[in-house]
C-alpha cells in the first residue's frame, strides 16, 4: 500500500502544490458532450478521466467531493469508485477524499471503511468536533492521511472558530492539539481556507511542517500570492492548495478539458511565482 | 409533504419517546435466516422491514446511520433508500437521518438534496463547526428537521466541548447559537448524548422546548432515570431517545424481531416510569 505522506513529500519534491478538485456534478458536467446512450455513471467517468488525463502532469493530488456523487445516488457513487481507480491506475497523484466525517468510534470504523477500503482513497477530512478519540479509527491507519477542518473557507467560519478559550481563538486551539496529540502516526493534516490568510498563516506557526489543505481559491475568491506566503512550511512545501469548479468547469464547451489544463497550469505557475 | 415537527408532536402527544436507530450493518445482522440467493440489499431490506414491524406501534421516529450502510456500497445505500420508503408507507414515525454533515453552503446543498430529495429523510444530524451560515442549505428545508450536534455521547466528547468560552463550556453556546439563532424557521434541534445527563440538563435548561436527540442508551452505558429526568422538556416532551444496537441486535436468532419488539417496549416502559 502506498503512504500517503510519502506519496505527497515526492510531488513537492517536483514542485507539485496544485489539487484538482473533483466536485463533479453532473448538473453541471458537459453533458452535451457525452453520447446520448450513456448512463449518468458514463458521464461522470468519461468527464473525469478527461479531466485526469489533463492535469495529472500538474496535479500533486485530486480531492473529489463526496457530497457531489452522493447528491445523484449510487451510479454516481460507483463512478466515484471508478474515477478512484482510474487515478491510481495512471496518476502518481494521492486522491483526499473530502467527506468531512465526523462520529462517535464504531461509526467512523465504518467511515473509515467506505473512505480506505471501498473507495481506496488516500486521505480523508474530517470535523474536529467530537474529539481525537472518537476520530481513533481514521488515525489508526498509518498509511492514509487525516485532515482536520481546522478554519474553513466559508464566510461564517468564524462563529465559533474565531471563539476565543484562553485567549486563543478555537481553530488555533483544534491546530494545536492536532500537531501535539492527534498525529502520533505522522498521518495528520489541517484543512484551512485561503479566504483567511491570515488565520492560514497562524495555524502554519502552530502545525510546524504539518500539510495544509488549503481549499477557496478561485471561485471562493482566494488570493494565491497571500495563500501561499500564509501557507508555505520553513522548506516552501507542506501546501496542498486546492482549485475545484476554477478548473473543472472552466469551460462547458468541447475544450473543456484542454480549459481545465490551461487553468491548472495557470494556478501552478502564480504559485511557483509566489514561493520565487 | 409532512413536516417533521408536527409528527414529533403527534408522537409525542401519544407518549412514544423511542426512536430505533438503524444501523443494520450487514455484518451484524443475521444474515443465515435469509435465502441464500439473495443479495446483500435484499437481506439489509428484509431485515429493516422486520424490525420496523416488530416496533412501529412503540417507535416515535427511526433513525438510520448512514454510515452503515454507505461502508458496504451502493447494494446497502439501495437498501436504506427502500428502507425509508416502507417506513413512510407504513408507519406514522419520521425518519432522521443520522449523518453528521457539515460543509460550505454550496456542498450542503448536495448533502441536503441526497437527504431529503433522494432518501426522503424528514431530518438529519449535522456538525456546527461550521456555523449558521453555511448550514443555510438545511435551514431553509422548512418542513425538515435538523439536529446539530452539541455534546456527543462518547467519552472523549469534551476535548473541545467542554472548552470554556466566557466561562461557559462551548457545547453550551453551540446550544444557545441554534435555539436563539439558528431556529428561524422553528425546525432545529440538538443532539446531546444520554451518557453525560449533566450536561443533557444544561443544555435543557438553555434550549426551553426544542426537541433532543438523545443517543447513547443500551450500548452506550447511558441511564434511563436520569436521562428522562434531563431531557424532558417542561411539558415532559421534546425528546426523542434513540437505542440502535440494544433493540435491532437484541437477538440474532430467529427471535430478532421479537427481541426487538421486547427491548423497544422495554424501554418505551422505562421512559413512560421514569416521566412519572
Amino acid at each position: 500500500m502506498m503512504n500517503f505522506m510519502k506519496m505527497m513529500r515526492g510531488q513537492w519534491s517536483n514542485s507539485k502544490f496544485v489539487c484538482v478538485g473533483l466536485d463533479s456534478d453532473v448538473k453541471h458536467i458537459p453533458r452535451h458532450l457525452f453520447k446520448s446512450f450513456m448512463g449518468i455513471e458514463e458521464e461522470i467517468i468519461f468527464f473525469n478521466r478527461a479531466i485526469v488525463d489533463a492535469t495529472k502532469d500538474i496535479a500533486c493530488a485530486y480531492k473529489p467531493n463526496i457530497a457531489f456523487y452522493e447528491s445523484h445516488g449510487e451510479e454516481a457513487l460507483f463512478a466515484l469508485g471508478e474515477t478512484i481507480e482510474y487515478i491510481h491506475e495512471n496518476t502518481d497523484a494521492p486522491v483526499i477524499l473530502d467527506a468531512k466525517r465526523g462520529d462517535i468510534g464504531n461509526t467512523n470504523e465504518e467511515y473509515a471503511q467506505m473512505a480506505f477500503g471501498l473507495l481506496e482513497s488516500d486521505a480523508i477530512t474530517v470535523h474536529p468536533y467530537l474529539g481525537k478519540e472518537a476520530m481513533a479509527p481514521f488515525l489508526e491507519y498509518q498509511d492514509k492521511g487525516v485532515f482536520v477542518l481546522c478554519r474553513t473557507s466559508n464566510r461564517g467560519a468564524g462563529e465559533f472558530q474565531d471563539m476565543l478559550i484562553d485567549g486563543e481563538p478555537l481553530y488555533c486551539h483544534v491546530a494545536r492539539h492536532v500537531a501535539n496529540d492527534w498525529n502520533v502516526n505522522g498521518n495528520c493534516g489541517l484543512v484551512v481556507g485561503a479566504t483567511y490568510p491570515e488565520e492560514l498563516r497562524r495555524v502554519r506557526e502552530i502545525v510546524g511542517d504539518l500539510p495544509i489543505l488549503v481549499p477557496g481559491i478561485g471561485a471562493q475568491g482566494g488570493e494565491i500570492k497571500k495563500t501561499v506566503s500564509a501557507a508555505r512550511d520553513i522548506r516552501g512545501t507542506g501546501m496542498i492548495i486546492n482549485s475545484s469548479r476554477g478548473i473543472i468547469f472552466a469551460s462547458k464547451g468541447e475544450d473543456f478539458a484542454e480549459a481545465a489544463r490551461r487553468e491548472a497550469i495557470k494556478l501552478h505557475a502564480e504559485i511557483i511565482s509566489a514561493l520565487g
